[in-house]
């Protein structure tokens, strides 16, 4: 891994990471990534994140079961920016939606429903 | 347009913005769009963000010609993130790519250079 683009981490040492469906294409999910969650996820294969709220760094699925498998991370042309492509297991969003993005701006539901919550998140 | 999921523009008044490739679901870039982007977004269906580094509304394509005309915005669980589902005029990348995602991590070229940029920015 040491032949990596030098990706610029920026003043608060994190660059959004979009998640992209390797298999249809749809656009899943935009979470932060710090140095670590990058090298943990080029690692590991799984994705990891960092989360802002919780300031702390997030495999993502470890709760829920429902990882993503990273096939190819691409950097963009200022390289402060990442794409995982991945392969997600169940849905990305915590809502119960395939993808975070289920909604239009104009408040119509667009996405598809593949998990209960309920039954995924017992707090 | 008065019934728009409201958008948490946080404390910097900005939220990131996927564009993706209506068409053939790539995604083709991220930046930073503010109130008023969003607002001329919708009004004009052509996008617009702002630019960080010139601290000003930027039309896509204005300079190029590479407008991207938006089809849908759709908006996260969170109401912090923004995808723009775009049809795009030649290429998003200022580099020539068709996507500013062109490089795997690893330093490959995995992109399609669709224009040259020496041709459409003359400075």
């Amino acid at each position: 891994m040491d032949d990596a683009v030098a990706v610029d981490f920026g003043e608060d040492g994190l660059v959004p990471a979009v998640a992209q469906d390797a298999t249809s294409g749809e656009v899943l999910m935009l979470a932060y990534v710090s140095p670590e969650a990058l090298e943990r996820t080029r690692e590991t294969g799984v994705a990891h994140y960092y989360s802002r709220s919780r300031e702390e760094l997030w495999q993502k699925g470890k709760t829920s079961g429902h990882e993503q498998h990273v096939q190819e991370v691409r950097v963009d042309c200022d390289a402060d920016t990442l794409l995982y492509v991945v392969e997600q297991d169940g849905g990305a969003c915590h809502t119960g939606y395939r993808s975070c993005f289920y909604r239009t701006i104009e408040g119509e539901t667009v996405g598809e429903r593949v998990f209960d919550p309920d039954a995924v998140y017992d707090e």
